[in-house]
């Protein structure tokens, strides 16, 4: 893995907080030459289909691309969930916590409906209780339109390609869009073995939020759309003009974009992160540190007594407490194994 | 002038086809190091602040940065113009005809009240009948709550500084916040000398979209709010969070930033598609050729007849038609004498 | 005709002012017996059908019924035009002018945009140019998805069937949905010559603002869907349930129209009042005084000279300045006789 | 109590199912003569200002009319709740659950933020822990704003005067507005002996939906601006306007709302609709049904065994099953004692 040349040892505060890789910036830097078509008419956003066709493994599929996340999601749920509807989503989901009423903006007013489930993954219970209820008949009531599912969840937990496909199930037998917020996508994808296409649209799901920011480019979403759900495709350009997400020299969106799917670098800097997470939650539970939850991804949640918190700090560890008393501890592709160690390190002493 | 290295001759579709200036993508490559806080919270976005403040003048303005000239309009006029207001603005400004409703949007369905005026510039008496209208006592028509002024204009054309100054007196004699979409402000300062601080908040602009995409960046704008205006910096932030416009890699948007701002290259670069506009509607009118409005920034609107647009189009040519029958010719930072020697030359023939 | 008691002589402000007719007031008396279902499944909601075919000629439409005629027309066009969509309507028409926001605010941010024509009429030529310039695949500017005719219009003078026939093929040709305000249409129809039927529906229109509340009612307006447009019936039903317009106790709303269109009495009071405004205009004529336009309906706007003006208000007369410098006179079903000719006394002395 | 002459013996429906009460409809004749001002500039609408100065024991406030208690509510919370924000209610609140996103809709995308507590009634640990959590410059998360109590609750019971105190000085030391949802206001009054202006502004509300429509209207609310809130006046009617809820005809809502508050009739009303409701649950309890709630208002939620359930709608009675398994039986003034007695004589055999 090439070293970011960071001397920001021990930072866990967020895979956000990472720069870029060098071949996004190389990508980005060689794209910058002539005269281009602006608001996405340019060759590389074009060329774009090809790689994204190699990694999801159909053509049956359309795209636009972002600089966020919270924008991918909200583009992507306005065009399934009208003002008068509902998104089903969990109840600690980044669309319902995170990202300033977002949704409710994008969509006229639309709602969430949350639902709760262990380890950040919503319910099956839940689920059925929520889709029986559904009534379009009843006006007086908001029915859901949409279920959106976060992969890699927001506790470092992946569903599974059969969990994926089951709920798509049973969203699509009620009527439901599937929406998924992939933000940290190819964490999930290494965490559970599974392919894009088979986390995707062979699971069921209809829009996808394709983060690639955290995963090492400089900002840098896909939305897609598959399959019957690309008929949204221009009501999705519409809503991306007129919400200010058109940039008019869109081919530095598409450079990072291409850097990272060319040659698989998205899920080489995924698995690294993974790995890093991996080292420190082995680490962690060496040293008899409970976890919140199992870690599947590149996020470890430790249950750090306060003192063992503030010496960490002292020492100059950054990382931030979370709901539920644990501390949230954030590997990125540029997070190294000295980094890890050292955290472990100081832990000990 | 840095020579951008392109072969796309002739091509004078529009500023936003230049690629970004060397300097910005240096910046933006030197940004790519080590952790940094995320949304806003990095040092290279806090110190543009020092830069700004040598720019303007003034230490009294809060800032924000996106990477769309639609969203600053949107997001700033958002912050004065309520659901229950509207907003004037030119008939032909890009709020009203090219942003697909954005503020319409963000402003949760306020209104734009569109004006008419010679040269893409509201007309003194139209203001004046407008600003008399307003009766916020009278619940069932919509007053105006904002002034929005396009310096450079849609046509090309600038408002003077004592425009600016007239004008925004009367908005604020009439309670209203003066906003000024300076998409193009490098190419209205270098066309009528004026500072930034003399055509902004010393002539009386509250907010302003300060764009740096057209003149050279990859893509970036500044929403800068001075004096009283400041009062929304947090309602600015919110709202930006809101629709997607807090990428959590902020820094590469301020590396851009500061490119540009430092030692003057933005001033540099629209000093040259100036002078570059000025070579062609020199060139054009040596031919004959009558200019639909006197070009002041890096817009020419030549009134070619259709056998000069044909055969220029067929010498490969690029420009777009524009409403009134003139063909618009932009120039950028990127745009060569050659160049334009090249289009004169090939109308000669 | 009734007399409504009253001793307002002279007062022409709106038909708004009027009361309502007493038969309406009966049938909302004869209502109130017993326990109904609520939110429109009561019995006289639902028998209203009946009447609405009888007096359209069709049963081939739905419907609801709301208590003001913005919110009519808010509804309809938020049924029909996207947030991302406009509405041709024109510079006049009361959803431009007196509905503060209305339609943007239903629509979820949708544009209108203004078109100009003599006569409070959308001009032939106005119409054609807008609806040659849509491109839902020019993403940037706003496409109109319906074209709205205010029938009676603002200047009191009406469409003809022949006209409506003509613009609505226009407007459909071209993909878009046409919407009638008619607030005032049985004063329209009385014009006209024109049966409901063929106003509407038969003319090409989908959905009408039915108005009965300048016509004689307490406060009462039906939204018909025609044909095609009906697939909107369940997301009308959830838009007024969300903006507040499902009422519990419907009945009452029910109550008012039936008693409108049992035997045709909203014919009638709006025959009468367009008579009294035909009393009126030939009085002021025979006195010298021009007309703005030409009253069709129950509206005469008079050139009245201030101090003719200002001798009528001496002596007891109620009415508003237009624009356009003129005197707007209205006539309600309860206009008398005697109060147009008091007025026309008053005039000559 | 007058007897409505209804026929539907045991019709436990809802109190929105019953009539209005004959001096209700007496007022709304009485104001239907003569030319009246429209848009709330009416006589009786500006009379109405006594009559609730003596209501209410102050002249420090403002109101506005409305036929629908959904958008009272939605209404009263756009004015105080910024698109940014949130408003804090219970989960079974009728804001959150029956009025299909209103509030989202009003406030242009804000959120709900739903809390727990038992009978209907927000814990104050919940409350507590909501309040401590607002944090205005941490711009991820959406900060709450307001306060929405529901008094009657939707379970039947009332909040006391002492605790709207204590959550209004909670709300208020936290920077919220308080806002009561009163579309059974009467009720609750009636249930813990308070005045209306110990439950309103002496114990901190600051926006109140003054329901009359369940309680004996056709329909008919008031929201009510006490203090510092009366800033929001002038917003308020351009929002009624822009919603479509300024009527012309206004007269007629302040006709119901005067002969409601004239002598106190809407509270002898609500009494008479508690005791029916309280000789309900007497009536259960005596043969062995268990009550969900301890009702308080005009509200019995009896869990009846399904066969009980099937038996008495098979006898002809007419009531809604309700979460949680109760099955819901609403009082109304119109209900009379042999209703009562006649469903629990069904219930016995």
């Amino acid at each position: 893995m090439a070293d970011p040349g960071h001397t920001d040892l021990m930072n866990f505060s967020s895979d956000t907080s990472a720069p870029a890789h060098p071949k996004v910036l190389e990508a980005v830097l060689a794209a910058n030459t002539g005269l281009e078509a602006s608001y996405g008419n340019d060759a590389i956003t074009r060329r774009l289909r090809t790689h994204l066709a190699d990694v999801f493994g159909t053509e049956d599929f359309d795209y636009w691309l972002t600089a966020s996340g919270t924008v991918s999601n909200a583009l992507a749920l306005s065009c399934f969930c009208p003002p008068t509807g509902a998104v089903l989503c969990h109840a600690g989901a980044h669309i319902a916590v995170d990202e300033r009423g977002a949704p409710e903006f994008f969509s006229g007013g639309g709602k969430l409906q949350l639902l709760r489930g262990p380890d950040g993954k919503i319910g099956a219970a839940q689920l059925d209780e929520a889709l029986a209820r559904i009534n379009h008949d009843f006006v007086h009531e908001t029915p859901a339109h949409v279920l959106s599912l976060t992969n890699l969840t927001e506790n470092g937990t992946a569903y599974s390609v059969a969990e994926v496909t089951e709920y798509a199930a049973k969203a699509h037998a009620a009527g439901l869009t599937l929406h998924m917020d992939g933000a940290r996508l190819g964490n999930a994808l290494v965490a559970t073995g599974a392919s894009a296409a088979e986390m995707s649209w062979q699971a069921g799901v209809d829009v996808l939020t394709f983060g690639l920011t955290k995963t090492g480019a400089m900002g840098c979403e896909i939305i897609l759309l598959f399959g019957k759900a690309r008929e949204k495709k221009r009501e999705l350009e519409a809503r991306a003009k007129r919400s200010g997400h058109m940039p008019p020299k869109m081919r530095y969106l598409a450079a990072q974009a291409e850097a990272m799917l060319a040659g698989g670098l998205w899920l080489e800097l995924a698995a690294h992160a993974n790995a890093m997470a991996r080292r420190m939650a082995d680490g962690l539970q060496g040293q008899g540190v409970e976890l919140a939850f199992e870690p599947q991804g590149n996020e470890v949640f430790a249950m750090l007594s306060d003192a063992q918190a503030k010496a960490l700090r002292a020492a100059g560890a950054v990382f931030y407490p979370w709901m539920g008393g644990s501390q949230r501890l954030v590997c990125s592709w540029a997070t190294t194994t000295d980094e890890v160690d050292a955290f472990l390190d100081a832990l000990k002493s």
